[in-house]
């Protein structure tokens, strides 16, 4: 039997998502189940499992129509070993074997990896930094997480922890960071901290939808939201910019969202701050491939790990 | 007749280097002029195509025994048209094709590149950073400059400026640097910043070297200004270390000759606040081959250049 789909899913913190696609990364089928019930390791790793047996049923197809099981983690991952070293947002994990865990369990080949290296991957493909040979992509979201292309290829370091722009830190003293680190991008430019900042601001609640909205009516409250979390962003960047000296810089994630007053922002703390050669160069762009970046990513991983 | 030699040339703001080497590297002679008098472009470059006549005369050579001539240039480079974009800290070079002029007026293969990835090639090839995949070489001077290698090879980055270590910011406000940047590393930890800072503490002149000296004594005054180097070292190598997963840090130049309290001082705040899994693989090392990387990797360039 011809193996035509491939199986993506990519696990975050708050949801599990699944996906099938053709060999042409085209999308077949796509589910998305909550995590916040799956606590325990035991209950979610079923969960991956009744996925991949309600999305295959559900198409009418079986396992032998399919190429390989692909997944997106929200954590540093041994790829080699196909182990978990720990997720930051799911308790409970540590230093899992996933990759063999599924394969005994499925009987397909399954494939692991950090969900930002993923998203760097399909946007590096088939998004935003297509054709470029050096790109750093963001996922702007809770975390900031990032990926790293150097002359075309998916660049990994060698625990696979590369690309951890969201804790590079913009000042020598500041808030503690979940990594354990101080004053990282994150510790700023996180989805939490830009709610409860604006929650300051408009003694309200307010998403990062209305937050972004408003900028964009002109608000002068949010647009001086969205400016400071590009200076920031900016200034980690001209670190990047004058380290890597990339091609393009490409953003994702929910916050990318807030439009032209982040991009704007953006590139005129870089066009300001970092050196002339490599600012001159650099684009950013917004990532092209939305919030399916990770399954897509996922299903290449498949594609090309089967493949090699 | 066999081409068994090859030559280097070292440029620096306040000396001309300029060496003799066999093909297995080997430093056969050398020779270093002050560049101080070489105000002028032309003159700059006769004393370069001088220093050429000369090492080759006294040590009765004739061009056809040399393979060619590498440069290591302090300012950034296009490698692949052989121009000098500017340098920093000598006036009057502006996009000047000084590979061409060369080898016009020597007659042989020229290459030039920016020192601080030539002290890297030549640290990865023969130094410290031997055997590693994954390398980042910073050289700590009057100014703070930087190579990276990615997979064994060294990486350029799209304009061939990348590895500005010294120009990632590690606050978000601070002193505005030579670069046009604000708060980056180099205006805290360039040569000139400490030893002004030295001056103010012991209120008199004082050298990097018995700065290096009263430290190992155990002076208090002299310890504290070495751990601040190290903490704010330490902290942008955080943010390497977080984005580039390393194997190695190679580190050199006449700061690194500061010793036990640099070099722990550097480690210590890299364990302490970079990511566990980056923070735990990462070797801290000083650079083997000293004042004469520089040469080694121009020559080194030269062999690889001609072989290609």
């Amino acid at each position: 039997m011809k193996k035509n789909f491939i199986l993506a899913i990519d696990l975050g913190g708050t949801n599990l998502k699944i996906a099938l696609f053709n060999l042409q990364f085209r999308l077949k089928a796509r589910k998305v189940f909550s995590t916040q019930c799956f606590a325990k390791k035991a209950i979610l790793i079923q969960a991956i499992l009744d996925s991949v047996e309600n999305i295959l049923k559900e198409n009418a197809l079986d396992l032998n129509a399919v190429l390989g099981l692909g997944l997106g983690l929200p954590g540093p991952i041994d790829i080699r070993r196909g182990i978990v070293h720990f997720f930051p947002n799911i308790p409970g994990w540590k230093r899992v074997g996933l990759k063999k865990i599924l394969e005994r369990r499925i009987g397909l080949p399954v494939f692991i990896d950090n969900d930002a290296n993923l998203m760097c991957l399909a946007e590096h493909k088939l998004g935003s930094a297509r054709g470029f040979m050096n790109a750093v992509c963001l996922t702007l979201g809770t975390g900031v997480g990032g990926g790293i292309i150097i002359e075309g290829r998916l660049y990994r370091g060698v625990d696979n922890a590369a690309g951890e722009i969201g804790h590079m830190p913009i000042n020598e003293h500041g808030s503690n960071c979940n990594c354990g680190g101080i004053a990282c991008l994150e510790t700023y430019i996180g989805n939490k901290r830009i709610l409860s900042y604006a929650k300051r601001i408009f003694k309200r609640k307010i998403s990062l939808e209305e937050l972004s909205l408003l900028a964009k009516m002109g608000n002068k409250g949010a647009k001086d939201i969205w400016s400071e979390v590009a200076s920031r962003l900016g200034i980690a960047l001209c670190g990047v910019v004058n380290l890597l000296n990339p091609d393009v810089i490409v953003l994702g994630g929910g916050i990318a969202n807030a439009g032209r007053v982040l991009f704007q922002g953006v590139r005129q703390t870089i066009s300001s701050r970092a050196m002339s050669i490599q600012a001159k160069h650099v684009k950013i762009l917004k990532a092209r491939l939305g919030n399916d970046a990770g399954l897509i990513g996922a299903a290449i991983m498949v594609k090309e790990g089967v493949r090699l």
